[in-house]
C-alpha cells in the first residue's frame, strides 16, 4: 500500500514538473481543449448541425488530428489535410465519373484505382522527400480516396457532398489555426534557435568541465557540468524534425519567410563533431590510467587557458546566433584561441617528458575539430547577420 | 526541357533504386492496397454497407491509419486505437447519461468535461511514457470522446452506435492484422536485430580501415570502408523507434515473446561509444600534422594487430548477437585483443621517440571503450545466450 501511494505520489511530482518546467506544454493542453470548445460551440449553435454522421464530425476530427504543439507542425498538417482531400477528392470524382460511363466494370475500375493508387502512395512514403514534407499528406490523399471510390453515390451527390466536407474542414482548419497562432504561439524556428543556442553554452561548459577536472588537485568527480555535451550528442533528431517543421512558419519576430533554417542544421553537426571529441577527452578524465600528478602540473596553465578560450568562443558564438549578428568579439576570441593553442602546441615540444605529451595530445585533439566549428560559426554569423 | 527530362529521370531512378535495395518497401505498399481493397468488397457485399457516412467508413479509416510497415507499428496502433475507443465511448456515454439528468445545465456539462478531458489528455502526451506507448490513443481518446459529446443522439441511439462502430473498427484491424502478418510480415524485431548487427560490422570495418589508411604507405584516401562509423553515430533514434515497436510484437522465429529488446539498446549505446572514439581517430587520420613516415613504421605492425583483434572481436560479437549463441570464441577474440593492447601498450612505453607515442596513444584512447563494449558484450551474449 504504502510503496503503491509512494509510487503514485512519485508519478505525480513528475507530471507536475513537466509542467512547471514549461508552462506552454501546460498551456498546449487548454489550448486544445479550447480549440475543440469552440468548434463544437459553432456547431451547436447552427443550424447546419446534424449528428454524428454529419458534417460537424470532420471539423472535429480536423481540429484534433491537426492541433500540433508548435506553429509549424499545426501549418504542416493543416496544409497536408486541405492539399490532399481537395486532390483526392477531386480525382476520385473523375474516376467514379468513368467508372459510372463505363457500364458493368465499374467495381473493376474502382477497386483496380484504389489498389494502385494505394499502393503506389504508400510506396512513396519511402521516398525521403515526400517522407519528410508529406507524410501526413499522404495518409489523408490514401483515406480520402479509399472514403469517395467506394461509396455508392452518384457523382453529383458526391460533388455537393465533397464541397460541404471542404468547408467543414476548412473551418476546422482556421480555428485550429487561429488558436495556435494567436494564444500562447509556440514557434518551431524560436525552438529550434534556443536549442543551438542552449547547446552551444552546454558544450562551453563541458569543455571548460572536463579540463578543470583533469588537473584538479584532488580527484573530485564533478560531473555535473561537463556532462552538457550528452545532450548535443543527442540532439540530431529534434534539430531535424524542429528545422523541417519551421520551414512551414510564416515570417514571425527576427525569423524572416525564408529564414536560413538549414544552417542550423550546419552549426548542429558542427557542434556534435565537437561533442565527440569532447566526449574522448571525458574518457581520458575518467580513464585509470593517469599521468603523474607533477608532470600534469606542467601543462596546467596553458591546457586550462586553451579550455577556457575555446569555452568563450563557443560563448560568443552562441551570443552572435542568439541576437543573429556577427560581432568582431567573435573574432578576436578567435585569434586569443588559436594563440593559446600555438602555445600549447610549442609547450609540448619543448616537453621533454614522452607522459606529458600523451595528456596534451589529447586537448590538441580536441582543438582541431574546435577550429573547424569556429571558423564555420564565424562563416555562418557573418550569413545570419 | 533537357534539364527537366534529366531531373525527372534522375527521380525516378532514386525512387527506383529504393524499391530495389529493399522489396519488402514496395510489397508494403501492395499489402496497403489489397488490405483497402478486401475492406471495400467486404462492404460492397453485404448489405448492411450504407454510404460514406455509415459504418464502412470506419472499417477503411482504421485500415488507412493503422496500417504501419513493421507488425510491432500496426500492433502499437491497433491496440492503441481499440482501447482508446472504447473507453472513450464508455465514458462519454457515462457523462452523456449525467448530462441528460441534469436538464438545463447540460451544454455546460458536456463542453466543460470537454474542455477538460482534451487538455488533459493533450497534457499527458508530453509524459514520456505515454508518449512512447500511447500517443496514437490519446489522439483516439479525445477524437471519440468529442465526437460522441457533441452529438445531439439520445444516450439509447448512442449506444447502438457506438456499438456498430466498434464492430467495424474491429473488423478494419483484423483484416489489417491479418494481411500484415500473413504477407511478408515485417518485425520489428527483426529488423533491430538486423541493424545492431550490421553496426557491429560496419564499426569492425571502419576500426581496420582507420589503421590502414594511417599507416599505408602513400597517402591515399579509401575513405569508403572506414566512413560505416557515421551510420552507428545517427542510429540512435531508429534504434529507440524500432525497440519501441518491437515490444508489442507477439512471439515469432527466434525471438520470444519477453524477448530482451532493452538490451539491444545497451548494445547500441556502447556501440555508439565506440563509435566516437573512431570518430576521433579518424579525424587524427586526416589531420594534416602528421607523425613522420619512419616514426609511424615503428608502431605500424602492432597497431595494425590491435586493429585487427578489435576488428575481430566486434565482428565475433555480431555473430554471437546473430545467432544469439554465446560461443567460446569471442572469449578467446577478446583475451587475443587484451594481448595485443598490452603489447602495444609496452611498445609505446619503450620508445623514445616523442612523436612515436602521439600517434599510438591515438589507438590506446580508441581501445579503451573498445574494453569496455567488448566486455558489455561478453555479457551480454552470455544474457541471450
Amino acid at each position: 500500500m504504502v510503496t503503491a501511494r509512494s509510487k503514485v505520489s512519485g508519478f505525480a511530482k513528475r507530471v507536475w514538473r513537466i509542467g512547471a518546467d514549461d508552462p506552454r506544454k501546460a498551456a498546449h493542453g487548454f489550448k486544445v481543449g479550447l480549440a475543440l470548445v469552440l468548434v463544437s460551440v459553432f456547431y451547436y449553435t447552427r443550424p447546419l448541425y446534424d449528428g454524428v454522421g454529419g458534417a460537424a464530425m470532420w471539423a472535429i476530427m480536423t481540429v484534433v488530428v491537426v492541433f500540433e504543439y508548435t506553429v509549424g507542425g499545426s501549418v504542416y498538417k493543416c496544409f497536408n489535410r486541405a492539399v490532399a482531400t481537395a486532390s483526392a477528392g477531386v480525382l476520385a470524382l473523375g474516376v467514379h465519373w468513368v467508372a459510372d460511363k463505363s457500364g458493368e466494370l465499374e467495381p473493376f475500375i474502382l477497386s483496380g484505382s484504389l489498389f494502385l493508387l494505394a499502393a503506389a502512395a504508400t510506396f512513396s512514403r519511402f521516398i525521403p522527400t515526400v517522407k519528410a514534407r508529406f507524410d501526413y499528406g499522404v495518409t489523408i490523399f490514401i483515406l480520402t480516396y479509399s472514403l469517395v471510390a467506394v461509396s455508392g453515390y452518384r457523382v453529383d451527390e458526391l460533388a455537393a457532398l465533397a464541397q460541404q466536407r471542404l468547408s467543414t474542414i476548412a473551418i476546422g482548419i482556421f480555428m485550429c489555426l487561429g488558436v495556435c497562432v494567436l494564444i500562447c504561439p509556440v514557434w518551431s524556428g524560436q525552438e529550434l534557435h534556443r536549442l543551438t543556442v542552449s547547446n552551444m553554452k552546454k558544450l562551453a561548459g563541458a569543455i571548460e568541465g572536463c579540463v578543470d577536472v583533469y588537473f584538479a588537485e584532488p580527484a573530485t568527480p564533478a560531473q555535473a557540468k561537463s556532462d552538457g555535451y550528452k545532450c548535443v550528442l543527442n540532439s540530431k533528431a529534434s534539430e531535424d524534425a524542429q528545422a523541417n517543421l519551421a520551414r512551414w512558419e510564416p515570417a514571425h519576430g527576427k525569423f524572416g519567410f525564408r529564414h536560413p533554417y538549414s544552417h542550423y542544421a550546419k552549426i548542429g553537426a558542427a557542434m556534435r563533431g565537437c561533442a565527440y571529441c569532447v566526449e574522448a577527452l571525458n574518457s581520458c578524465v575518467v580513464a585509470e590510467a593517469q599521468a603523474p600528478e607533477h608532470v600534469k602540473q606542467l601543462l596546467r596553465e596553458v591546457c586550462a587557458r586553451v579550455g577556457a578560450q575555446c569555452a568563450r568562443v563557443l560563448r560568443e558564438a552562441s551570443r552572435s546566433v542568439e541576437t543573429m549578428t556577427s560581432s568582431r568579439t567573435l573574432d578576436f576570441a578567435v585569434a586569443d584561441m588559436n594563440t593559446a593553442v600555438h602555445e600549447l602546441q610549442g609547450d609540448m615540444r619543448s616537453l621533454p617528458s614522452m607522459l606529458a605529451v600523451k595528456l596534451s595530445e589529447t586537448s590538441l585533439m580536441d582543438m582541431m575539430p574546435l577550429f573547424t566549428v569556429a571558423s564555420l560559426l564565424v562563416e555562418i554569423s557573418t550569413r545570419i547577420e
